[in-house]
């Protein structure tokens, strides 16, 4: 057979070891956060029947959906399976599925690669991870508030700073209603993130053009004229909700939406959170299928934008016929956060490689050394034994390339005196103990 | 739209909670022990180019293949992608389009999913994983025996006691020379295993009819003769293969096997191996692409067949361009360990599960318990806070149902105290701590 060039399908990846010891560390860091609040993993099959799929990310999305031939042989047949897209429909069509197994409230997270036949470019894959935590079948706020606490605690854990931005969707309905313009939450939203990029003056032009009448206009500049502490905001915007505005009209859905903030808010300050905090009703995140909550996540040092970020829905599992389960859950963005990493050199140094290489001279130095490998890794180190009696230049290469610290060159002295030799290749530091003293064998090797 | 009763392709799995806990915890295990070798993880993409796939697994294998469709819109073109057979020929792609940045010995391990359009059955899924540890570049004995070691420790750690089985091909491929039928290497290595079952001269009735001729059959007869120790073996082998058999035929190759199989005992003495190590002769696994040693490992409590296997290869990338290369790994088999730990009821009780709920009677106990809890979880604890304030039966059944080992329930007395009240629910003992007495409650919970 002709020798062919290997390579892997645009848009996709290999990862190399130090790679995989890098996204180890951030996955295995994230998933030691769920686990401390009670969340459980859960993973779903690469495959879902396309009827599970179809229709539920848009026309495009069905566009976008990798499709699977049952096999060679029927390759004329309509397939009827795809890859999975992303990990809301598995989870709902999971829920659904196990529902009789679930007890609720249900708390999982989910870690595995989705497909998407988007057009590849730079930092854009056509198999990427998600990792997704949520929490399904309670309205609680509390729900909301352990989101943010490990949100806290995950990027503190990486050594990275962020701010958390929280909006609520009810708020924003509560802004078009009042606007008189229940179509439009999108377009006000937008306005009023640009408000301090543009002024007053021009928003209020974009928001005539995109067809919003004066008396809306006016709402709009009230809003976008709140200033003063979250307190004080939050007093005004009751105000404006309970028939305040220019247009006198009231909203039922803003007031509730003012008062899950107020309660998420009160609750973060009761226990506590690190990172700071804020307000952000510019948030149009999902704004097609949130319905309380609208978090975002910004590294504060590293331009990036979003890292993390989700939000409640209220109809996650109807399409499978399953209505009225409420949740609330996040994703963080694993390609991100590494870039946020390894931008700011913030993964440790320890993460991927072996501590200490064996060189063999000889069939005898080898056996000698064969044990006390054996009792290290049986303390946890992570030794290597050169497989080959070779020359040691080449040996020491290999340690160099593999970034291993520390390396032991054993010869027939050694042997005899029941020693092996340890040198720290970084400091040139080299000391012999005695081959069973392991206590310090493993100090040295710290 | 209408409502879908949602179920997943056929062969596929869910991993609930539960399972999955279990999963990671053999995932976890032969991971850690992995590392302590220096071997490190990488991970290739779900799909290869068809061309890298096809034509690697025979023509059965190709049959088999999932085939990718580009997108919703070119359904009439061929699928030029893949999903992932195995994850031997992506490691070998891995290395020739890598090798540049590799260092030679490369030590890799991989976990991941493996799809197979196979007819699902009992124990045959379409979606599983692979969990494969090979080193390239390199024919020392020592890697074999890292392998042994590896293996030893794994199991030893998940408390399952395994008999570890090792024949090397060089051996059998001597045999099948002495006894002067090159090709018939399976035939022969058949009717080695068969000896116990059917008695010597079945075996040689079966070898007539596969067309050995009377001089083989006579060769076959004195390997089937063989008895003794270990060393006993290996030397009337060595005399077989210089010559001393029926036939008068010597073998080159066989004396080499031979001389493999001796270094590897001797190395697994010298550094000491726990399970009982057994040189099978009949041992057949591969016959079609190891060279040289061959494993394979039994569960000795649980009958369920091979749990994990492997042996040396020695021209794993040559179909992609780098020949020579020799190599040697093996491969546990997930679900089969799975099986054995669940018969055998070896999974730890507190994977999964929270160690305690806190649970909440109204606004201010729940305000005075988010802080316990977040200190708990910042030691470590799993803790969950019931997110409503519901009937306290309600939050005892969530517990039962998770398995929650300890509840804490606090009115307005514990808040006037400053103590939090912790239950065990499976002894019923019961006892208050100050809340800010970590150290007595972390104990309790234990």
């Amino acid at each position: 057979m002709a020798v062919q060039k290997p390579s892997i399908p645009k848009g996709t990846r290999d990862f190399g070891q130090r790679e995989m010891a890098r996204r180890n560390y951030i996955f295995d860091t994230i998933r030691s956060v769920f686990r401390t609040y009670g969340y459980q993993e859960i993973q779903t099959p690469a495959m879902e029947n396309l009827s599970t799929l179809l229709g539920k990310y848009g026309e495009e999305g069905d566009k976008l959906l990798f499709r699977i031939q049952n096999s060679g042989e029927k390759a004329a047949l309509a397939p009827e399976k795809g890859l999975r897209y992303d990990l809301t429909v598995p989870f709902a069509r999971y829920v659904v599925q196990h529902q009789a197994e679930i007890a609720l409230p249900f708390k999982r997270f989910q870690i595995q690669p989705v497909w998407r036949a988007d057009r590849p470019q730079k930092g854009r894959y056509r198999e990427f991870y998600q990792c997704d935590v949520d929490v399904i079948g309670t309205r609680s706020q509390v729900n909301e508030l352990e989101l943010v606490q490990m949100v806290d605690t995950v990027f503190a854990k990486l050594g990275v700073r962020v701010g958390i931005h929280i909006n609520n969707r009810k708020v924003l309905t509560g802004f078009a209603e009042i606007a008189g313009a229940p179509d439009k939450v999108v377009d006000i939203t937008v306005a009023i993130d640009k408000l301090d990029k543009i002024g007053l003056e021009k928003v209020k032009e974009e928001m005539a053009e995109k067809g919003l009448a004066a008396s809306g206009i006016a709402v709009i500049g009230q809003i976008l004229s709140l200033q003063g502490s979250f307190s004080e905001k939050m007093a005004a915007m009751k105000k404006l909700f309970e028939g305040g505005s220019a247009s006198g009209v009231s909203s039922e859905i803003g007031l509730k939406g003012l008062s899950e903030l107020e309660e998420l808010f009160g609750l973060m300050d009761a226990v506590g959170i690190d990172a700071p905090v804020e307000m952000d009703l510019s948030l149009a995140r999902g704004l097609n299928y949130y319905t309380g909550a609208i978090f975002e996540v910004k590294a504060l040092d590293w331009e990036i934008g979003s890292i993390c970020g989700g939000g409640r829905y209220d109809n996650l599992t109807g399409i499978f016929g399953l209505p009225d389960l409420s949740g609330v859950g996040i994703s963080f963005g694993a390609d991100r956060i590494y870039d946020v990493l390894t931008g700011l050199e913030l993964f440790p140094d320890t993460l991927e490689s072996t501590r200490l290489l064996f060189a063999v001279m000889g069939a005898d130095e080898l056996r000698y050394t064969l044990p006390v490998a054996k009792a290290l890794r049986a303390a946890g180190i992570a030794v290597e034994v050169y497989p080959e009696a070779t020359k040691l230049k080449k040996q020491f290469e290999y340690a160099e390339r593999k970034g291993i610290p520390f390396i032991s060159i054993n010869g027939s002295n050694e042997i005899a005196a029941g020693e092996v030799n340890i040198k720290n290749l970084a400091s040139g530091e080299q000391k012999a103990f005695p081959a069973a003293d392991l206590p310090a064998i493993l100090a040295f090797l710290k």
